[in-house]
């Protein structure tokens, strides 16, 4: 397929995605060819030592390939003072398709991660019900259970892109700066079943959730929400939840803030109030412009990000790339993401794998022709309710530059005429 | 919720699936009530040793529970005489959802799993080609995948229920006789657009792969099959292919039986005529009652499976039982399961989790009030063509008893008045 055939979506080389299944070697300069192979198989390559000997046979749970180490969570050095709190980040730059894979999902731990015996773990229901009620792990496998994929977001995922006034963007990975973003399928008893056997007193107007972590990290949700799709959730892409993730139990608030979905769950208080817990004033609040704050936010932004190219990649030369990345929004499914290649001049609509994603990641894929030249590339979502990702400027231009969670701005990845891949502010 | 109020929906205690989610306590007797816990928090409860500590913090690859020992494939002693031969089967018992996790996925080695480095690997594409070309793995990373979720099911899978004439059913559980399927969201790229870039000669009617492994797998497949919707998969759940499901890559078939998605792919050829490989007559045969062999069987039946009750499982007491199970349909999608507890009399439709199944695994629940009297539990799949799933009876009237593949008739688990359940057939 040759340049002319391509049809142009946008400028500065993005292709219809139209054409992306279409593509194959031309531009990339990817295959050999070598045509003493059309004679006979693979038996004029040299047959490599593990086609001559048997392997290992099956195993009681499979690991990964010892080729793979790039595929690792990134996290910071352990903090002394901060016994166990901390994060590690996806690898998405890595990463394909949607699901993230237990071990690579992403973490945030306010005091490290309890060993939990699930025979002596307990939930509690109580406060404003008519019938507090204590269950143990194996009652709960009993009850209705549903499936769902669901991604979670850290308020402070790309927290890095407010930057501080006037500075230039600070560099990094995919990983380093918005890895703080996984997606699984989830299994649990949706909540409204546990708070129905209980009985709602008419008076609680919100949810109390508390951990049995050290920290007993706790988060507040208005009852109606806690009454729609929030889950118990017990099992992860089919196994049960990691301990890391909040083995036996975790509180799962879908499109919300993960910090919200509190891990190690040990006790539902039904209350007239938000319980204003240690971390819903430390942390997790965004100040405002006129320096008041708000405490609460719910649903996660509407978002998207390319994860290849991305930070710190290097494109070797010109010609044909696939671009593909990640979308979401914590309040319906995308519906669009569009890409720019001119920091945001012209966009071109990129190619959805599905469009089932409530409240899950999408996986948005274009083709895009690098000429060698200067790039900005930039994705932007949309989601089924109509809102559209904002840039950063416009993002900061309304909510301003002294809170430090909830950025969904659009991401701008420059690409300079070396093939250096850079996070930039445009 | 009383039993007056349950609607029910079949015979023998099958209940109106509508009322999946409104069932609480009642009939469970799993929830302990403790009106002490009304005047406050969990503090009533001992504080365990866990909420007291902080945990180790945050890891570069999670791993799971020491507590979730059941969680794990079910393979034999190995053969000496069969190197690396045999098979895993994952827990489909204790499994929840859709998705399996990559350390969960069935096996079956012909030669045990080699060690691949990447970077040493091949892929020839050659035989009636106008350009035969070899992919290095960096090669392969720059085209165009797509995502999608697929299980895989291999040709033997539920072999145990053809039974011998006249024997008894064989014990066993859900693992034991029904493991060797799981289901992965799989990113790759189409193999139609490596074979358009090589070009396919007009007289090609057929494809071999061949696989990297110490026993050169390799599996004929039609050409109008491989150009539609077959992969060259590099990724499984969001990371690489797990080395024992293929490392560096597989090619994957969707809904055809698991060995023709040949694992460590090396080579496709295209041919006029399929390739008869070893393993199309050695193996994955089929003999009709005629004593003549069908040799080609690609789209696995449509099947379904109740995992929840399921064999070797005890009853505790006569209550409120939530079943569940999965179901699939290798050409297409499932759009209905119905459930019976009175061995296939009446009948009752179960609630799917959703309606993207398109080869891929359904989860389907329904409630079930036991008596505490005999019951015989089955699943019955209808999938998005029309196809039923047959009663075992039904299949072998079909096919006969010289075939030891694809059985995908129904499945039966008795239950007796103690409780116990077993596989029966009925």
């Amino acid at each position: 397929m040759t340049d002319q055939e391509l049809e142009k979506a946008a400028a500065n080389g993005l292709i219809n995605r139209r054409h992306l299944l279409g593509l194959g070697l031309a531009g990339m300069g990817a295959a050999v060819a070598n045509s003493a192979l059309a004679a006979d198989a693979g038996m004029l390559l040299e047959i490599p030592a593990w086609s001559k000997t048997p392997g290992p046979g099956a195993s009681d749970y499979g690991g990964r390939s010892s080729y793979a180490g790039q595929f690792q969570r990134m996290s910071g050095a352990p903090n002394p003072t901060y016994p166990g709190g901390g994060a590690s980040r996806s690898p998405l730059q890595h990463l394909q398709g949607t699901i993230t894979p237990n071990g690579l999902h992403f973490e945030r731990h306010h005091a490290g991660v309890p060993d939990i015996d699930p025979s002596q773990h307990k939930l509690v229901i109580n406060g404003l019900v008519r019938q507090p009620l204590v269950f143990s792990y194996e009652d709960l496998l009993k009850y209705p259970m549903v499936s769902k994929i669901y991604f979670l977001e850290c308020s402070g995922n790309s927290g890095a892109l407010w930057g501080a006034n006037g500075a230039d963007a600070p560099d990094g990975t995919a990983q380093s700066i918005h890895g703080l973003v996984s997606c699984a399928e989830w299994t649990g008893i949706p909540l409204s079943t546990l708070l129905d056997e209980a009985g709602v007193e008419p008076e609680a107007r919100w949810i109390g959730a508390v951990g049995a972590d050290a920290a007993s990290m706790g988060r507040s949700v208005p009852l109606d929400r806690a009454m729609d799709d929030v889950l118990v959730a017990l099992y992860q892409n089919g196994e049960p939840v990691r301990p890391e993730q909040g083995y036996p139990m975790r509180l799962l608030v879908p499109g919300c803030e993960g910090n919200i979905s509190v891990k190690w769950l040990t006790q539902v208080k039904l209350t007239r109030e938000p319980s204003h817990f240690r971390d819903e004033t430390s942390k997790y609040t965004d100040t405002q412009p006129d320096r008041l704050s708000r405490q609460f936010t719910f649903p996660m932004g509407t978002k998207s990000l390319i994860t290849t190219p991305s930070g710190q990649m290097t494109l070797n030369r010109p010609g044909l790339y696939q671009i593909t990345g990640i979308a979401w929004s914590g309040r319906g499914s995308i519906r669009r993401v569009e890409v720019s290649a001119d920091g945001g001049q012209t966009w071109a609509d990129a190619l959805l794998d599905d469009q089932h994603s409530h409240k899950a990641l999408a996986r948005f894929r274009i083709p895009w022709q690098w000429s060698g030249g200067s790039a900005i590339l930039q994705s932007r979502a949309t989601d089924s309710l109509g809102n559209i990702q904002p840039t950063r400027t416009g993002l900061i231009n309304e909510v301003g530059l002294l809170g430090r969670y909830h950025f969904h701005g659009i991401q701008s990845w420059g690409v300079n005429s070396a093939g250096e891949v850079r996070n930039v502010f445009a």
